[in-house]
């Protein structure tokens, strides 16, 4: 496994591999692996002959009053991860490196990056969309591959790299779950124990809404209800947002369709859980 | 030469490409031709082994009272000067096609288009860059092809290059002129006949800077003095700004420096004329 640490170095790199035939599959993190992490890499690994994961914690999307600092960075176990998962290229820039002096450009999606996510986090799908605008760049992979547990995330870069003609074929892939159906995440582990026990609440709230559509329930209002009761009635959670929306434009919904995502946040002391749950009406 | 009107048969176009070791120059145009672009195209058929060029006139970089209607659209005569000039490839998109319905990326310079251009013409730079980093990440070309004539798009479209790792090398090539000095421009047809006789008082003011540079001024007050005065003295152009800058960030300088450039625009009645001058302090 290649460890490259700067950005002149992964453009040699990369102009190397060009007259090779390669199929490059890349999968963009910031370390702190689980197995939500380990899932994209074996994905990557089957479907691309060569797989890059860059690790860097992007100082873009956090917002003043966020995890930067905290955020856990476990450098020698993720790339014995990444060794395990038969990765090819590991790219670990330096914030100097990647935001040199001057850097003062940025990319930014529209109404994609509004509700949900971008309304609780104000600068955050800025940051995200521009670092991965940069990593595609320098990258230049045939496809990456995604979680689904940050869904918005996932339809915003979908969309920046088609209004920008990037090229990059995006894998959306399914959230990997605890036993108990709470999502990974790099964050879980700032849970305290009491609210480790509650997380669940959130995916069962959504699986609960999930299960009415199915059943036939085609009142939005009453979908939302279910939702909202279990966190209430089964926690202290709070709910930054339940909500039924359309898979692409991701607005609420007034009507169920054949197709939706229920897109949920919830609030455990001073940890910020989000999941979701895509699901179909019954035929 | 071939000609293709929509991003997915230049996708296809450029795949194609990646097996042929090519070194594709670029260069992005309005149409419109004058001998600045055909010089434009000279440099890259020199330097490169296919050239492509663009043309699309660029709803996004347009004010809401600027000339996007009556901006010129000559298409037929345009494709006969890149055939002349031995152009390999011309893309010509639809405004439909390469913004379709939903699209809603912009890509954004920070600091190096707030004055001059910028503080003029609000949206007018990032129209630009969210148009140019779409067509350099289409188009994938070694090295794309920039007048001097818009200097400090030359700057952020540099800057942009770099903080997003386009890994494409951008080639600031001389401003052609008129033969009383007048820099060409598509929007020279929009000049009264008055007006096209006053025209060429921009660049003999900066010229008058440069000059009095390389005699030794070192004021930096008594510079632009000379170059307003000459605007004055010899017609009612109206001046926006003429300054002495530095090369690479764009601010007004405080003292002269080694290599400096001279940044000017006037109105003349409607028409608004920009121009500059690179100039080197005495040895």
């Amino acid at each position: 496994m290649k460890i490259i640490r700067t950005i002149r170095a992964l453009q040699l790199w990369r102009a190397r591999q060009s007259s090779r035939n390669v199929h490059l599959g890349f999968v963009p993190t910031m370390g702190a692996f689980h197995a939500g992490h380990q899932s994209l890499m074996q994905r990557a690994r089957r479907s691309c002959g060569t797989v890059v994961v860059s690790i860097f914690v992007n100082p873009l999307q956090f917002g003043p009053t966020e995890d930067l600092d905290e955020y856990p960075r476990p450098r020698q176990t993720d790339l014995a991860l990444c060794r395990q998962a038969g990765v090819d290229v590991v790219f670990v820039p330096s914030r100097k490196d990647f935001y040199p002096p001057g850097f003062q450009t940025s990319v930014t999606v529209g109404v994609l990056t509004r509700p949900w996510e971008g309304a609780h986090r104000r600068t955050h799908f800025q940051g995200v969309t521009t670092v991965v605008a940069k990593l595609l760049n320098l990258v230049k992979p045939h496809r990456a591959f995604l979680g689904q547990k940050d869904y918005q995330q996932c339809c915003i870069l979908n969309q920046m790299v088609t209004d920008l003609g990037q090229g990059v074929n995006m894998v959306m892939c399914p959230t990997i779950r605890e036993s108990d159906g709470l999502a990974l995440s790099s964050r879980n582990g700032y849970l305290s124990s009491s609210a480790r026990r509650t997380a669940p609440v959130l995916y069962q709230a959504l699986n609960m809404g999930a299960s009415s559509i199915r059943e036939g329930e085609t009142s939005i209002k009453r979908i939302e209800t279910v939702m909202q009761a279990h966190i209430r009635k089964t926690s202290n959670a709070k709910i930054d947002y339940l909500a039924v929306c359309h898979t692409e434009t991701l607005e609420p919904l007034n009507h169920t369709r054949k197709k939706m995502v229920l897109l949920g946040a919830v609030r455990l002391g001073k940890v910020r859980l989000i999941d979701n749950v895509i699901v179909n009406t019954p035929v």
